[in-house]
């Protein structure tokens, strides 16, 4: 490609919100302009990235038995309807009506769509397992789009999903798809973290996403100091201190107090320990039921978790008004104790406790009352939570769940996740089965598996870059040589440059050449540097029969023999 | 790829509505799965032949010097506005709102997109000609889908957008985007006539189909003996014989008639030839104008000629009440004389006379009044039409407008097209210009380029078939050999599949080897001639050390080594 016919050029402004540094390269490169917010082309260069991507992604799924094929945008409201998902998921759909009022969701997952073309089919133990893929647009009528490519309202995706006779044998392709995109993400020069995370909107009960370390990724993580355990924050689980759970039970004891309405006001009032106080945290889900969530005071509740004990899909936080009229007790001093005996007749009302309340004994806190405070409280004792379980809030410095020391948060660009799904489609789907040995049929076990596109590209230029622009992996650059023609007014000095421009392009190698003339050797090597092609190539009045070759990620220069350098690149 | 784990398998049955071949086919062999109407699922097999047709048109295009890029499938439906084409386009739009009630078009073609990111930039005249594209998916909501992938609401599109300085440079581009077109397709497989065609809702002033004959096409067109000249029936032209032109005019009169109100009651009464006869066709636009169209009584008026005449986008025929009580004329007595003269004030009514009235003398006709009629009516002495062109549908027979002979009407599938533009986008959307070397912003010259991907595949296998299934061109094929291993509960001949198999793959050679055990050798062969892969190579207990060798084209079957056969690939 030359040059001087490539659309679009480099610029050197960058429009003002643009803070992310993948942003302002790709945009100054010429890879990508927005259309409006969260909406991108893809331009030349940036699709020759895109396509590179794919290919390698397409590579490792096909050999690791993968299929392709490709469904619909437009996804038939009514299949959404099957699975609930129109109502549970996490992001806003975006529905649209033809002609004849059919009504349609815009694809953001396929799992509907492919268990649909599934069912058309009477598949057997035999076919299985069946990994299924695409590539394709997905829309997320994001509220928010952010930082170029890292967060779009429509996106390339790679959408897989597996099939499996039973959870054994889909546990061998979940680790299988692990280790491909582990593979995948290597190849293109990204070293990622396997991180446990939440399900979110798809389903199943456990997951994994890919995260590549940066300060500008939105996965907030915990891990340990040999990266044996990670977790997103949402799920991340650890073993809480033993604090004083040996400790004799005291009296309950009901005291009078004249102290704010906050943790802090508690610790000082009583002059205790933080972590020795119960934190209420009352919540209002989406049915109308009130969740009563109470913690160690020095923990915060994690929503994620609470959601999946209650099985719940929103929580808000109640009112004020709804604690005192309809819990009939009072912001600050919420309790669990005799609080079932004193809530409304209509109220439903769940107490779920963490279980780092069992590692403390004579707590204090609030009494369901105004300036009333309760000492000496118990687990077991004085009150009975209806469920005990894990809904805290890991953080920096508490011990892996595995025991192999202190966990350390970070942050990271989500690239890709895995999905167990289980039987969360075959069951809500009629016909999602396949035919056993038996003769019977039955429910498969599902899997999926995604990589958004264009957050790859945008995360690989926003991890390997320098002052002067992008860095591209070898296996991902838009060209693989970029070769700047100097002197190009001289007539002999063309000659030569357009002659090694199709020496090089008969070798199959891809090459940007820039044959502008009357562009300074500065202005031209600032370009190389910004576009960022793995290998830069002179040809100038002072490079004779050599080649001036010099890596993008290097800062030596050589001078090599056509010949010589081809060998270089092997 | 090993067919025991390919999805899916072929099937006997197609559901009673596939009437198309070619959908039979693609269904019977697991090419394709319908959604709902007119959207598709491409399965496995299909996506590969997909790819294949893809990377022709890749090809061809960068070699023509076309960019790759993409744009966002969701249009600002602003775009739309800019152009007026939110009101005429001759598809139903599909519309859809985000969050933040922002209006978007589904795709369907992307003049206003592409525009809208080249002004992003300022290019000059060293950027012309530019000529970018894309594959994308493109939303359609046709009435009504038919026949399988031939006409679908949702497909993948190349298309193709180029940007010149002048007309002169454009109709270059123009060529050449022709020639790359006719080579596109003779390397699938497909024997393509350039048709002059109707230019839609694209706007512009040419444009060309590029057609493949088959009967179960939806294009009608008209060509020559020898080809050279080929025109869809909205734009065909011809030379109307000259009938009795030559004729002394004769003096009008009024009779009184008792007749029906057909053209054929008036030939019965007046024993006059149907062409003496004027045929009266009174349509209403989109605002309301009423259209007298009036043509020799042996040719019917052309709705598309006629539409570009008068610059409207739609017609529908005045309906009896209007013709009575806002014309004041007679259903079936219609005439051009003094129907001005007649019309209710404010009625605006334009007179459009075809050319071929002014082959005849002394014509025939209603008079405006229930059963009179006019004899000898003259254009020009008896009536002043307001325009008169060329408004006439040719048909069988026709001279062809460049006197080559007649012409005769065939049909066709579309699978591709190519538009002149002009300056209707960029006269109609702000700053689409290039900086000339005068240093001036000038609106450039476009032209526009189409190819759907899905409809070429169909009908490639519409036309290339036989009883047994689809036989593929060597350029689209899914795989190019299509190995079948018989006897294959013996261990020997089982091994030996295994080899080649692993050896033809090793050659790089595309394989789909059907691996299955206790399946007949007579499902096989059914199964490989309905898939239609152009080489079956079967490995069995009788081979040996030879391979039965069978072109899916041919009849005969040969034995080769391996060896022999990787020469006769070549």
């Amino acid at each position: 490609m030359k040059y001087s016919k490539l659309f679009p050029k480099t610029i050197k402004q960058v429009p003002q919100d643009t803070t992310l540094k993948s942003h302002q390269l790709l945009y100054r490169g010429g890879f990508i302009r927005e259309s409006v917010a969260g909406r991108y082309y893809f331009l030349p260069l940036a699709l020759r990235v895109n396509q590179k991507i794919q290919a390698i992604i397409k590579d490792e799924m096909d050999k690791a038995g993968g299929q392709e094929l490709s469904a619909p945008i437009l996804h038939p409201i009514a299949l959404w309807k099957e699975t609930n998902r129109t109502t549970s998921v996490g992001f806003e759909l975006m529905k649209v009506k033809d002609r004849n009022e059919m009504e349609f969701v815009l694809g953001g997952t396929a799992e509907e769509m492919i268990v649909d073309l599934i069912r058309k089919f009477q598949i057997s133990y035999k076919d299985l397992p069946l990994n299924l893929y695409q590539f394709s647009t997905k829309f997320r009528d994001e509220l928010r789009a952010r930082g170029g490519l890292l967060r779009t309202r429509e996106f390339t995706m790679k959408d897989a999903y597996s099939f499996d006779v039973s959870e054994e044998e889909f546990k061998k392709e979940y680790r299988k798809m692990g280790d491909v995109y582990t593979r995948m993400f290597e190849r293109m020069g990204l070293k990622t973290i396997v991180v446990e995370s939440d399900n979110g909107y798809i389903g199943g009960e456990y997951c994994h996403e890919f995260v590549v370390e940066s300060e500008v990724g939105e996965s907030k993580f915990l891990v340990n100091k040999d990266g044996t355990y990670a977790a997103h924050e949402d799920v991340a689980r650890f073993i809480p201190e033993k604090k004083n759970a040996g400790e004799v039970e005291k009296l309950l004891q009901e005291v009078e107090v004249v102290r704010g309405a906050t943790m802090e006001d508690g610790v000082k009032l009583h002059n205790l320990p933080l972590w020795q106080q119960i934190k209420d945290v009352l919540f209002v889900d989406e049915n109308g039921r009130f969740i009563l969530a109470i913690i160690r005071g020095d923990y915060d509740v994690n929503e994620t978790k609470l959601l999946h004990i209650i099985k719940a899909y929103q929580l808000r936080h109640a009112t004020e008004e709804e604690i005192r009229e309809k819990i009939h007790s009072e912001p600050g001093f919420i309790s669990p104790v005799g609080i079932k005996d004193i809530v409304d007749k209509n109220v439903e009302l769940i107490i779920v406790a963490d279980e780092t309340l069992a590692t403390i004994k004579n707590a204090y806190g609030g009494a369901n009352k105004k300036d009333m405070d309760l000492l000496n409280m118990n687990m077991g004792r004085d009150f009975k939570p209806d469920i005990v379980a894990d809904i805290a809030l890991a953080k920096e410095g508490d011990i892996a769940p595995d025991g192999s020391g202190p966990l350390a948060v970070k942050r990271g660009i989500e690239v890709g996740n895995i999905f167990q799904l289980g039987f969360h489609y075959s069951s809500r789907m009629v016909n999602a089965t396949f035919i056993d040995k038996d003769g019977k049929p039955k429910p498969y076990y599902m899997g999926c598996y995604g990589i958004g596109l264009g957050r790859t590209m945008a995360t690989i230029a926003e991890i390997s870059n320098d002052e002067k622009g992008i860095i591209w992996p070898e296996g991902v650059a838009p060209y693989k040589i970029h070769l700047v023609g100097l002197d190009l007014e001289e007539e002999s000095v063309k000659g030569e440059a357009e002659r090694v421009y199709k020496l090089l392009q008969a070798e199959g190698l891809e090459v940007l050449f820039d044959d502008r003339i009357g562009i300074s050797a500065g202005e031209k090597f600032a370009d190389a540097d910004l576009i960022g092609i793995p290998y830069r190539v002179v040809v100038s009045k002072k490079t004779g029969d050599k080649l001036e070759v010099k890596k993008r990620s290097e800062k030596e220069i050589g001078f090599y023999t056509l010949e010589e350098f081809l060998k270089i690149l092997g």
